[in-house]
């Protein structure tokens, strides 16, 4: 595995592999890598011929109070595990190499933004649209791959590649989950022993209730699965039935693709997890 | 000369330029072309294989009450004028083309558009830095030709540049000039019989005001040069010292780069004109 630290050395590599007509995966992270991350590298590999992995935390992208100092790093074990699971070139930029002075523009994101995580996370999106803008201008790939647990991310992100025709593909893979049905999260190691025992129950809670809504069982399914969550020990900062991917409100009886998706505040990390299913009503 | 309107097939002419190592230079217009606009053709054949020019009229980058529905337009002149100076590629999408729908972000430009044109013309340089943003990506070039009457643009769009890492090159071009003085224009042919007699004052005053603040030969010679142009039929809208390409307040005791800058709006039609120099005060 090559390890990258430059934004030029890494464009020239993508550069010459273009032209050898080699397709570049790309699996963008903030390190501290779980089964998640290796699914999007299963996949990268799959559909392309070289996967190029970043980690890079992104201080753009978190607010004040957020947890930018605190995001779980393990520099040493991430390069291991990428290594293993055949990851080819590690790109590593440190901030000085990624904000060499400060941006004198963002990327600014207008359309679903002020709803799900958006909404308590003002200028979030800017941030990992402006981050993923520069990781593509680094790394040229053909296709990049995402975690569907980031779902409005995914949305965001494949807007922006359509506003500016960039020639990518986003491909979003599926949630990767603990036995028990969390999510895969690298801020899961920050829950406290209890949390950590009843987290599962909001990716349960979902899916209940997504059931309910696919059929119509009782009147507002939505709102059941709400109070469900607010029993728990951490602090419900949204759960939400939205169209996909334009993230607009839904309340179960519409056609296309619905997210149903939540966000629980915890004492040390803030857990994100969300359902998606296509369905016919009418 | 190759005409191309849509931004699939122009990544496709660029990819194949790029792998047979071929460098393409680029200038993007809004057409009605004129001798300025041959200049960045000129510049960009002789340092590049390729000369590629866009013409697009960019709806984003006009304010409400602007002049994007009378801009002058000209296609068939165009054309001829590109063919006949060596334009080897002329891409002319539409607007249903590179805004198929509303953009779902937009690039904000945070530094240096809050003076100059930036100020009257609030959300401007966020379009011109959107649509370069959408243009770069179409075309791919190794470089890019801007004229550098457009001063305080070249400094965003060279900001935007360093800000995504996008590998190509800004060239700022020498301001083309009538015989008489006037900064060349596609919004020229919009004066009045008077007011293009009176217009080559612009030049003449900020020409003047450079000479004086180099040599220190009187006080205030901005001041002075603002009290000249408000003897003319236009509006001043500003006439400002600024420092390159930073755009700060500039009184002329600085060493450097400085922008000596002007618009003035008349009947149909606001003018922009420039000196720039670099001195060395102590």
């Amino acid at each position: 595995m090559k390890k990258i630290t430059t934004i030029r050395e890494m464009q020239k590599i993508s550069n010459d592999l273009s032209r050898q007509g080699n397709a570049i995966g790309f699996v963008p992270t903030m390190g501290y890598l779980h089964e998640g991350h290796m699914s999007l590298v299963d996949a990268a590999a799959e559909q392309c011929d070289t996967v190029v992995m970043s980690i890079f935390v992104n201080p753009l992208q978190f607010g004040e109070g957020e947890d930018f100092e605190s995001y779980p790093r393990n520099a040493e074990g991430d390069r291991k595990l990428a290594e293993e699971r055949g990851v080819d070139i590690l790109f590593i930029p440190d901030a000085e190499e990624m904000y060499p002075r400060p941006m004198t523009s963002i990327v600014k994101v207008k359309q679903g933004t002020d709803v799900l995580c958006g909404a308590s996370r003002p200028g979030h999106f800017d941030g990992v649209a402006t981050v993923v803008m520069k990781l593509f201008q680094a790394v040229r790939p053909s296709k990049a791959f995402f975690g569907q647990k980031d779902a409005q991310q995914v949305a965001v992100v494949s807007n922006m590649v359509e506003d500016y025709h960039l020639n990518i593909e986003i491909i979003p893979v599926p949630v990767k989950r603990e036995k028990d049905g969390l999510a895969m999260s690298s801020r899961n190691v920050r829950l406290l022993k209890e949390e950590r025992r009843e987290a599962p129950l909001i990716y349960k809670t979902l899916i209940e209730a997504a059931e309910k809504i696919q059929s119509d069982k009782i009147s507002d399914p939505v709102s059941e699965a709400r109070s469900k969550l607010a029993g728990l020990s951490g602090t419900v900062d949204y759960l939400e039935l939205r169209t996909y991917p334009d993230l607009k409100e839904a309340d179960g009886t519409e056609s296309g693709t619905l997210l149903l998706a939540a966000a629980v505040k915890y004492e040390q990390a803030r857990l994100i997890d969300n359902v998606m299913w296509n369905q016919q009503k009418g």
